[in-house]
């Protein structure tokens, strides 16, 4: 009856994946992440402060249930990033890594040419890399060709909270993905979430929908429920769409009997 | 903490409203409905069969935390509406009824005119009147105005699963209205449900999506999960759309200093 | 070769119908206008000053190409609504009229009871009656069945510019109506109208979108343009939308062989 | 008056771009490429038949107005493309080459490592190159820094017809682009195109949606004019969307008075 998500050498009940930018502080991010279930917590490098132990943001993400996961955040090039993927694994004792490359400042959108090359080097280094990239099928079964252990193909610019923007090209993605697939970046609502999983996507990750919510807590155990609802869903099979209405009440005739 | 929905003199738990149509078998419908923790539940008069106790659908569904709710589905004018409800009034000793007036064989969409029409008598007769209508917001509003208790605009054509089409009219009809807005037709997976709660809406009605699933019973679970998620959602203020993104992990500077 | 439309006993080349809201002035909108080579030209009864001829709109209109259709924009029930069309019929010499009836300050949308009464009355009375409605297929037949020349459903909130919102409705009143569909309110852009023409509507009313443009005759030619290339499209036979993909450009083996 | 397109050393007055492929014969291709007025066709290498010249695609785009440009269509990698550019150099004698890479046999979606890598290779050999991509800003900024002189994002999966999917990246794209932006693939219908022209692209490439017409040459000047209307509206600006609605035609007071 279990229905859980393998990555590489780890097993995971929830598909739910969440980040800790953007809370206003770190227990209010300590709780919603607690509330989400979530076991997969993905940390920029930068926020580690291992001077300054009282209020390290790794302190309060210290709880059974949690693996980190240290991200590249901030670097433009796969030389950066897989500088970067060294400390994070010095840092935090972990060969995870999601990896994300982004030259530009304005949409921080990703670049395939890097990621797929820092891709390379970190899976011949021994990591387990989870590259952050566009919804770009090529580019996801090309990555998956040096080694990568999951894709997370993003569904709209990061923090628009647009939700599955990249549809036709998510569901090509899924169809054809050997390594889980894990919508990343846009889901900005429970709904979204849900319909990510019903797609058949194996996670979603969530952050900036949770942290800035007025709620992050409250918000935070939604988007814990539409995952599973979503994932539920999919296992279940959805109806099929119809271009004409039939009734679920069946006529009655009995009146003009 | 509770955050229930008031209709008339009755008070709801959840937020997702079933119906019985096309289910495979009649325990098939009952465990799905159960499953859903459903209150209120849509059944149309003519399945109601009191000759023949045995299979009779009103066995089923005989249990504390159900409310019938008979609706006049197959019905084509307001006298022939009228005339259903008062029936199922007798039959079913309750004064609620979900008013269905479609003279439209292929697409089973509603009759504003009628239903308007039979909604003022059957709220004069002391009916509890829960009118299926087009997502069209003066029609809710002249509704409202003959004292209807709580109006059931649709999503898309019944049985179509196709989502959420008239968008951009229930969000105004949830703006304006002052009786609960049940979203009803149309919902055709877990995560439209969540979004029409995302939205506002007070309830959600759903049949075909959870009835003609592979694993009705499991999709009537997906369906109570995301009902909550999206109500949870809208509680929590979900984060607003954003046409630049904003990365939710801060940019780390040390690689470049 | 001819494609002409045909609305009771005038023939139209043009399938653009346009209004004279909302422009700079009345040389602009005489311009825009003349430049859309539309022929029928919605006016606003209140717009008509029948005192002060040297700024009267209607010198500005009086051009052999273009019918003037008075609407009854303003009106909040049938009982004026009919007021308003045999004032009209009066002042104007016409016994065309463009029925809106919108008891809504906010959203102007249309009300269907009172649009359907007063469309019987002045069919009786002998107008060519052009209702302006909610896509509500439902309230088309109706109105088709007390004699209207055409139907007017709404695409989008009008003003707002947001195109074919109700798509899904659309459909089926083209598919099922026995009078010409014209797509009025909300057809923001050239792509919005030339959309609406290959779904086989008859015709579309543009307004807002070319008055408030920048340059409202440029714009105009550019509606005039897409309603053309909308309507060849739906006359040559879009090609089907695809789930997979075919390359026009034929795989070159030779590169392998 | 003017406004023109200009490419590397060429200026076209159309930016309506065809292709050749799927068309029942050559005759019908040759009248719709000329009925749409298009300046610059694409050509797969595999269809020049240099031998037969009866028969040749050559013969029947021999047209002053028409300037051809080769496509890599079929190759899989950039050293074939590479080739593939070189050896229609020397038949067709243009510079000039549409750079498709696509490995995946099913959706015939580009190769966004291979593109580049070919792109700079080519662009040292003094070609003028248009790459057909996958709607990634990055990438598309990428081509640019190696010297394309366009970039071709697509809107939807080839031959797929269903318009414009990568809306949120083609509006990165067109903000963010120094090298016109050419629409390419996806373009299913004029309003597609239309609404690629008034989202600020440059010009697009429309082929299986023309070729596959029921009535090809109809279908060629359907999609001319819905370019020229697209460019019109956006030269002129288009009209804000709104929330709210807005009436074009003004409140009379009169009949209330």
């Amino acid at each position: 009856m279990s229905d859980l998500l393998t990555i590489a050498d780890k097993t995971f009940s929830s598909r739910l994946f969440t980040g800790t930018g953007k809370f206003s502080n770190s227990q209010n991010m300590r709780d919603a992440i607690l509330a989400s279930e979530s076991e997969l917590v993905t940390v920029a490098l930068k926020r580690v402060n291992t001077t300054d132990l009282e209020d390290d943001i790794l302190t309060h993400l210290n709880h059974s249930s949690i693996h980190l996961l240290p991200n590249t955040s901030g670097v433009r090039t796969a030389e950066e990033a897989v500088f970067a993927a060294q400390l994070s694994r010095e840092a935090l004792h972990t060969n995870w890594v999601k990896l994300e490359i982004h030259p530009d400042p304005k949409y921080l959108l990703p670049d395939p040419i890097e990621t797929l090359k820092a891709a390379e080097i970190l899976v011949k280094e021994g990591f387990v890399v989870m590259p952050y990239i566009h919804a770009d099928p090529v580019l996801c079964k090309r990555l998956e060709d040096v080694g990568v252990q999951c894709v997370m193909p993003l569904g709209a610019p990061i923090g628009s909270n647009k939700g599955l923007k990249t549809l036709e090209f998510l569901e090509i993605i899924i169809a054809q993905s050997n390594v889980p697939v894990i919508v990343d970046a846009g889901i900005g609502s429970p709904s979204h979430a849900a319909f990510a999983m019903e797609l058949g996507a194996d996670a979603v990750l969530v952050n900036t929908a949770i942290a800035v919510s007025q709620n992050p807590i409250e918000m935070a155990k939604a988007f814990k429920l539409a995952v599973q609802a979503g994932r539920m869903g999919y296992n279940a099979k959805l109806a099929p769409i119809k271009q004409t209405a039939e009734a679920s009440s069946p006529l009655t005739s009995f009146l003009n009997a």
